[in-house]
Formats: structure tokens, sequence, C-alpha cells
């Protein structure tokens, strides 16, 4: 077993790069003045800051877990290599969502919400992994904590699944709800307990 | 609360990637000699070279200022994170810049300044969050310099702003403002005191 | 000689980086459905997927290796150059195998494997070359762990490079060995000894 | 003044990421069979294989540096801005190179060598700033070795500077003496002393 700073160093890369893509996929239509053109891409720019700030919350709640964590063994570190597999995935679906969002294609919405939910799943794996093998923990984690953080994995999971799902009914609506719980995450600043 | 050291590696990533990521947007128009399309895409390498050093400046001063915190909460975070979106969006508007100002677009002009304006505001209410709340502060955090920077954070969002108006009036007048911007800051060494 | 710390970190960058692109190279074609076009990339993401997973096993490896050498001479950072150029260009044929899977191309198995097989005997050349100049070796390094290893790494070129030479029979079987082979490593996490 | 663990990680995601955007450029033609498009781009391979290698050369000699600087100035930070600004532009002329080498342009192996002239340049004048500011070496730096690394840069410039005139003569003769060098460095791995 092994202490987590390297694994750290290259997850940070990982969540780096892939927020960081997201932006080649860009590109203007080359049709109308420039201004216009700028204008018109507002579904790219929506998809874009959603995407990001979405990595970002999950990038701040992997800092605060990874305080509670103080080793880790091969298979902790293969759920995590699947875990940035869907990472590092997640600009395509970000790149097709921002293509279709104008005209409001659900297989878009719903492959966009499948890939998060699927990494939500994924980092609820990692977690529980972690909680339920008191050795990877750190000496000085606070139990309540881990509790709380346990408690909240689940409907994270769920609330992601349904947003998922609705993206069958609207295309616009999953967008919204997608959006909502980004929203959510950021203020709720308290979700890991106060200043985690 | 924890330590600044997996923030600092992350928003180095962030950096790193978004300012290598620059040069991907380059490329050569396929007519004429070799040696004419590399002559004329100078626009590219001057919004490259601005884009290049302006995030370059803005590390360096990440990298003084973190120097000052010793611990940061979820709050500290999660501006961040809207901080390093404006960073890693930054290859967007420079590209676009880079396509039009052969043509003097203004509306590519000023989309530029307004990214970085917003980057100026956005780093401004990161480090005055940090500098009012003093349990962030290094315990050896020097007073003097923590007000030095306070001093010098606002007249730099205003710097931006004015330059990003007179795009309004002159793409070509924006971009010396914008450059001649970049370039004081890499000769004032001594912005945030001697040797900072 | 140097520690191994800042070789480590510019290795992660490399895997992350390298991981990270894979993705890059999808793109819908643009024909049909969204749905449609979203499932017929099926290719893509297997490519993907069995690329990013190999990518993730040797990360890993690297990272249990790297627990055992305690310091690095020129001759190490020279062979771990050429081993990351092998790993920055695995993203070239993985495109390739992408984009020619469904037509069963012989050549892009072919090529796929080929970069496989190199980067597994450059691999074994980066361990061998530490393993049998013990300064190089960390002082607590475990010599059960390190003849372990080493007897680990020639069946593992020998995989390789059969499964390169079956894509010459057919390209489907050499990509269902080259699957197998990255969900072997995957499962049998005791490669290394119990929980490495 | 401050220590150099945070430019070595910058410093080292830029070299990352440059070194790793290098395999973006090269696509297939299209034309013909896919082993014979395959085999059509080894001058892409070449162009990535010399451009890597220097890099990878630059990043060792680099490191090797790092460990007798103990401590950076602004100055120092923005020299090293623009050492990275150089760093990060060269897979554009590496691109071009690649386009451009069977037509044996001229124009595209000039720009080549003469990013790689100005990189050897501006890593001299970051190398000589901070040996020649005593109190930016690390308190047990060699000085013997630090002497030695000074007399090495000079040379270094040249030689790329000459290679890079040579291209007014012959593309081929350039290219062919931008690998020598890059060999040259690579076997000759007792440049700054024994096993630095």
């Amino acid at each position: 077993m092994e202490s987590t700073a390297r694994l750290e160093t290259f997850s940070d890369g990982v969540f780096a790069i892939a927020a960081t893509l997201l932006i080649l996929e860009i590109t203007l239509s080359g049709e109308g003045s420039v201004a216009h053109q700028l204008l018109a891409e507002w579904p790219s720019y929506a998809a874009y800051a959603i995407s990001f700030l979405t990595l970002g919350i999950v990038w701040v709640n992997h800092h605060t877990v990874f305080t509670l964590i103080g080793r880790v063994d091969r298979t902790f570190l293969f759920i995590n290599v699947v875990f940035l597999m869907i990472i590092a995935f997640s600009p395509f679906p970000t790149r097709v969502l921002a293509e279709h969002l104008r005209e409001g294609s659900k297989a878009a919405a719903f492959a966009y919400g499948l890939t998060y939910t699927l990494m939500a799943v994924c980092y609820g794996a990692l977690w529980f992994y972690a909680a339920t093998n008191r050795r990877l923990l750190a000496a000085d984690a606070d139990l309540r904590m881990v509790s709380g953080i346990s408690r909240s994995f689940a409907p994270g999971s769920l609330v992601y699944a349904l947003a998922t799902l609705s993206s069958l009914i609207s295309a616009d609506l999953a967008v919204v709800l997608y959006a909502g719980i980004a929203l959510f995450y950021v203020f709720e600043s308290s979700l890991f307990g106060r200043d985690g």
C-alpha cells in the first residue's frame, strides 16, 4: 500500500486536461458577422460552463475526500482509473450536446446525462471501497464526516439518473436539470459539513 | 480547511494546458509558398504571444499570492474553479481574435478583452476573499504585502475594462492596449514589492 | 543522481495527457439521427476504452515500480524519455484503429499492437536497467518483489508481440486479444504480489 | 524569493503537454490502403521523434539545472515564462516541417530551426541569470558543475544556429543536422559531468 500523493497528481492532471479540452470543441460557424457568430454559440458556452462547473465540483469533492484517505491499494487504483476514464470521456458528450442542443436532440441530452450518471456511480464505488476498508482511511479521519459523505453519495447518483431519464421527455428540461444540479452543489457548500 | 498544495497542482495544470493549447489553433492557409504562408500568420503569432504572456503574468502573480495563503475553504475552492473556468476558456477568444484581427473585427477584440476583464475581476474576488478572511492567510504572511496586493487589484481590472471598451472604437487600438498591459506587467517586476 | 519526484510528475503528466487526448479523436459522422450516429461510433468507444485501460494499467505499474526506485541517473532519464515518447505516440494508432476497425484493417490492428509491444519492451528496458543497478533501488526495496517484477516483464512483452502478429490473420482477433490482455491485468491485481 | 517546487510543476506541465500535443498533428491522407497511408507518414514520424527527443533532452537538462538552483525571483520567473512560450510554440513548426518535408521546403526547415535556436538562447539566458546571481543558487551547489554547465551553453546555441542556417542550402541537410544534434545529446550523457 502506498500514499496518495502521486495518485492525486495523476488525477488532477486528468481533471485539468478534460476540463481544458472542453473549449477546443467550440468553433464559429463562419456565417454572418463575427458578433453574430459569437452570440450564436450560446449553446456551446452553456454546455462548456455546465461541464466545467460539474467537473470542478467533482474535483473539489475528490479533494475533500482524499484528505480522509491515507493509503491506497491496487483495487482502489484500478477503480480510480475507470473513474478517470469517464472523466476523460466527458468532453465528447459535451461537444455532442453543444452541437445538437438547439435542435433539442434527446439522444445528445441522454448521452450527456448517462456519462455523468456513470461518473457519479463510479465515484460512489471509489468512495465506498475506501470507506468500508478502514485500513485505507487516514488515521485521523473524522468518522462522522466519513458517514456524512457516504450518506450524500446515494442521492447524488439517483438525482443524475433521474435528470438523465428526463431527457427522454425533453432535452431542454434535462439540460436545465443538469445546470440546476451543478449550481445546487456550487451554492450548497455545506454538503460535506461546514467548510469541509 | 486544507493546505493549498493540491489546489496549486490543479491550477498549474489548467494554466499550463490553456497556455499550451493556444498553439493548436494556428494553421497555415495552404495558399502560396510555405515562406509566404508562415509570414502571413503574424496575427496568430501576435495573439499567441499576448495571450501566453498574459497567462504567464497571471500565473506568476498567482504563485506570489499563494505564498501568502496558508489554508483554503470550500468557498475559496469554488471561486478558484470559476476563475480557472475563465482561464481555460481563454484559448477560444484568442483564436477568434487571431482569425479576425486582419479584418479589424471589433467584436473579436471586444470578446477577447471581455474574457480577460472577467478573469481580472474573478481573480480580484479570489484575492479579496482570502485577504479579508485572516484565517486563510499564512501565519507568517507580511500584512504590508497583503495591503499592497489589495491596492494593485482594483486598477488592474479597471485598465482591462477600459482597454476592452476601446475595442468599440478600434480593434487595432484595443490589441495594442492588450499588448501594452502585458508588457507593462512583464517589466514592472516590482509590482508586488521588490522580488516578491 | 537525483530523487524521482520530478520524474514522476513529468511522467504522470504525459500519461494523463496521452490518455485524455484519446477522446479528441472521436467525431460523429453527421449522417443519420444523433442517436444512430452515437451508436455507430462503437469502434471508437472500444478503442478508447482498451487504450485508456492499457495506459491506466501501465501507469499503475509505473506507480508500483517507482516505489522501489530511490534514485535515477541520466541513462535512466533518457530511457524514460523514449518510453514516454511511445506513450505519447499511442493516441495516433488508437485513432487509426478506431477509424478502420469496422472494415477489419489488418494494417491498423498491426500498427496498434506494434506500438504497445514497443511500449512493453521499452518499459522492460527501463525496469531491468534499474533492477540491475542496485544503487538506483530504494534502500528499503523488497528484493523478492524486485525479482517478482523482473519475472513478470518478459511474458508481458511476448504476449503483446504474439497478439500483434495475430493481426496478420485477423484484425478482429487481434483486437479481442488486446482487450483480453487489458482485462486480464485489471483483474489480475495480484500480479506484483498482494496489494502491491 | 521562493522555492522552485511550483515552478517545476508548471514547467513540467508545459513540457509534457507540448511533447504530447505533437502527435495530434499527424493524420492519414485517406488515399490508398491503410498500410500504404501508415508508411507514407514517415516524415511525420521523423519530425515527431526529433521534436520529442529534443524536448526530452531540454527537459532532462532543465531537471539537472534546477537541482543547482535554490530560489527564484520574479525576473527568473518571467524569463522562464518566455522560455516556456517557445517550448509551447514548438508543436507548430514541427507540424509545418512534417507537412512540407517531402517537398524539401527550406522555409519549413528554417522556421523549425529558428524556433529551437531561440529556445536554446532563451534557456541560456535563464541559466546565466541564475548562475551569475549567487543568491539564486542552492547553498550546496557544486560550483565546478555550475561553470561546466555555463561552458556548455554557448556551443549549444551556436550549433543550433548553424544547423538552422544550413536549411537555406538544403532542407534535408538541416533535418539530418537537427536529428544528429538530438542523438548526440542523447548519447553524450556525460555532458554535465558523469551521471549529473
